[in-house]
Order: C-alpha cells, then sequence, then structure tokens
C-alpha cells in the first residue's frame, strides 16, 4: 500500500479515548496519519461548531510516531481546524472514531463521531464513522480494527458517491462471530426521552437526560436490524442524511 | 382563532434575544404559548445535547402573561425537557427562532434554532424554524411576524408531512419589499473556512472561526436564489435533510 495517502484521523470521545488510538494505529498502516481530537470528551455535541469563542490546538506526544494535535473544540471544529490550519490541504480520507458506543439509526443526529464526517463530506473528503456497540473505555477493539482495515482499504481505492460519508457500526461480538460487513438505511427509531429529576445538595432541582431507546422500524434493510443478526453495519449517510441512491454503490464494493 | 392549541417557543439566541420575544408574541395570538429557551445564546450548537451533566430549568418572567422558561443546556435538550418535564405533552406546535441571522443552505446542519424544528419532527410534532437575515441584536421583526402569523395559522389548520419540518429564512427587507414565500430546496452552499490565528496576552496561538460563503449551487429552485429574488424561503426538512418528495405538498399549502 502507497505511502503517500494522508488521512486524518479525530473522535469525540476526545485524544485520551481507546478508540482513537485502535483506529489511528490501523489507519497508519496505509499512509500517513495526522490526529486531531477534542481535548475532552465531545459525546453528543452533533454538528455543534465553535463560533462565540477562540479554539486552541495544542501539539501532543500521545500516539508515537504518529503526528497528533488536541484541540479545545468540537468533533467538527477538529475537521475544520485540521484541513485549514494543520494539513492545509485536504486529506485523502477522514476517519472518526472508534466510538465507545454505538451511532446507529437517528443517533447520528446527535453524535460527534458521525458529525465530523458528515463535515467530510461537505468538505468532499472521503469520510467514515466507525462506532463501537460498547460503552466501556476499555472496550475490545480487536475486531473492529480488523474490519476496519478491510474497509480503509477499499475507502482508498474506490470512489465516494459525491456528498456521502459512511456510518459504521461494530456490534459487540469476538472476530468469528461477526458476520461481516452489510450497507443498511438508517432505522427510523427514537429515544423516548425521560430525565432522572433530583434534588442537588442546595435543594434545588436538576435534571440529567435518560430515556429508553426505541426500534419501531420493522424493515429488514436497516442498521439497528443487521447490527442484532450480528453484521457490521454501514450506511451511506448524506447531509441529506441516508442516501438511499446510494445503497447500490456501496453493495459493488462487495465489501 | 381556537385557543386550546398549545404552542411551544424555543430557540438558539437566549431567552433575552428580541427574536424569540417577536415570535412567542405572534405565536400567543393563535394558542396558549409557553416558553423554553436556552438561558444564554447557543448559536452553532446544531443537534448537541447535554449528557455528561445535569441540566437546570428556571421559570422566568421576561415574557409577560407568556409561561416561560430558561434552560441551562441546548435548543435540543429545551425541546426534550419542554415535551417531558414542563408540558408532559407533546405540543401542537413548535416554533424556533427568530433567529438573528439566516439559516439557509448547509447552514441548516450548524443551527442550533433549525436542530430544535428538527427534534420536534423527531417527535411526530409540526415544528417551524424561523430566522431573519440579520444578525444585528436590534433587528427589525416586524416583517417577520407578518408573514410568521400567515404561516403559523395555515400551520396549525394543514397536515405536516411525517417527519418533515420547515425551514423558514426572511430576507432583510421591509415587508412591502417582499415577494411573498417560495417552497425551495436547500441550497448545495459551503463556508470556505478560515481561522483568524493570532497571539493571545500570553503569546500563545489561537484561532477564531471565519470563513466566506459560497453558493455553487446554480439551480433556480434553492433558499438561497429566493432569499436574493426577495422571497421568503420555505424549504421542507426532514432528519434526512431536504424532503424533495415533499416540495409539492407544501406547495399546495399555498402560501
Amino acid at each position: 500500500m502507497s505511502k503517500d495517502k494522508l488521512i486524518l484521523v479525530t473522535n469525540d470521545d476526545g485524544v485520551s479515548a481507546k478508540g482513537i488510538h485502535a483506529l489511528a494505529e490501523v489507519a497508519s498502516r496505509f499512509g500517513k496519519v495526522v490526529v486531531v481530537a477534542p481535548d475532552k470528551p465531545q459525546s453528543g455535541m452533533g454538528h455543534a461548531i465553535t463560533i462565540n469563542h477562540p479554539l486552541r490546538l495544542n501539539k501532543i506526544d500521545l500516539f508515537g510516531e504518529i503526528e497528533a494535535y488536541s484541540c479545545s473544540g468540537t468533533p467538527v471544529d477538529c475537521v475544520k481546524l485540521a484541513i485549514y490550519e494543520v494539513l492545509h490541504r485536504k486529506p485523502d480520507l477522514i476517519l472518526s472514531g472508534v466510538n465507545h458506543g454505538e451511532n446507529s439509526s437517528t443517533n447520528v443526529l446527535y453524535s460527534g463521531t458521525m458529525s465530523a464526517a458528515i463535515e467530510g463530506a461537505m468538505e468532499g473528503i472521503s469520510s467514515i464513522g466507525f462506532s463501537l456497540a460498547d460503552y466501556e473505555p476499555d472496550a475490545d477493539f480487536s475486531a473492529t480494527k480488523y474490519y476496519a482495515a478491510l474497509l480503509i482499504d477499499k475507502a482508498l481505492n474506490l470512489e465516494f458517491s459525491k456528498g456521502v460519508c459512511l456510518n459504521v457500526n461494530v456490534p459487540k461480538l469476538n472476530q468469528s462471530e461477526i458476520k461481516g460487513f452489510k450497507i443498511c438505511k438508517q432505522a427510523h427509531a427514537f429515544w423516548a426521552d425521560r430525565f432522572d429529576k433530583r434534588l442537588d445538595q442546595f435543594g434545588r432541582t436538576y435534571f440529567w437526560l435518560t430515556g429508553d431507546f426505541s426500534d419501531v422500524d420493522k424493515r429488514p434493510d436497516t442498521d439497528l436490524h443487521a447490527l442484532k443478526e450480528g453484521y457490521i453495519s454501514v450506511v451511506p449517510t448524506l447531509y441529506d442524511l441516508t442516501a438511499y441512491n446510494e445503497i447500490t454503490h456501496f453493495e459493488n464494493w462487495k465489501l
């Protein structure tokens, strides 16, 4: 594999998360990797950008031989700063994640991991967001790394449709239990939101978001359905979200 | 007009902004209004939600007779809290804005104003985001109020397509200069991002997002094109963003 490919790696869990180290390591087998990622967890930040105050960018030494920077902003800020102030060019590929926790279905809207990939698509750059269905800080990324390598190889050699990025979710299974990739549609599933409502030590009310996820989508070709069946879901995602017309295009990749 | 309609009003500029007061006043002509809006500016927050710390909600007295609350979270947090902890039911209509500044084209992805409306659509509630192409704190909302009343009346009496909300942008013109509403598609226009890079008082570098907006979309039926021609743009917006199949549905409203 050519080493002249330039790959930007970011995430929303921050530079300390195990998932981004796993992804940067895999990416480094395919080209020159630069990491620009949040200096703190930014989960749930969606497509937020920082406009009312300045951003900081610091070179860090957490990724061995890999050039890396921490940024005080959101995942989308990281992509913008990386392109315009660190790389000074568009990379060949943007990889976001590996997120600690699933970003399937409508969670794509809340996900900082996926918003970084969507921002990449807006810039016309091939972009993939990876998430593992395991929220633990010490989650096992070995199966994800195996499959990420297969997909990155394809992504560097095949064309993305204009304005489309990929939302990849890996089930919490051993490598031998995973049945492979499946190109899917974003499920129409929703959080039945509720809040923990409690009193703090001063007797004042606070609310903390929680909820139950409800999959009301009975179609057999959704990402949630694929994950339940032991597949890695791959959803072609537009900034006009699910790219229904591109399903066939990515199926033809024969992942 | 029946007063038994329940209308939730929110925004991303915060409870002090002139735009939300204009919108709440118009809405109150059509039903019972409850305001739940951020306690500080939340522009550019996109679809961010607050998951890592608790939220506060305070009853406030800034809207005269109208029941109102400030919330420490994002616009999407406000919608969730309003439904599940304030109203304890789904309102008949969610109105977000009036934003101080345009949210046309791909800005819909960054916009807290529109993310509140999109969250409403995810909940199955008729929802509209309003923005005026004037960033000034003392912007003149009189034309916007006139046209918002016409649209709210329609919205309370006609059906929204499932999963669709409206992105309404008003040009900075006098009421007599505005040519009316036009149902449009979201323009494929992008920010050519750049950053102001400066040194702070300690000699450390900081970056501040700026940029030029570039409309590369030559189609005559985009929101940017309509605004340039003096129309109010109305884009039917999915959480799979532009709802191309619903353009006709909203044209049949004959706004």
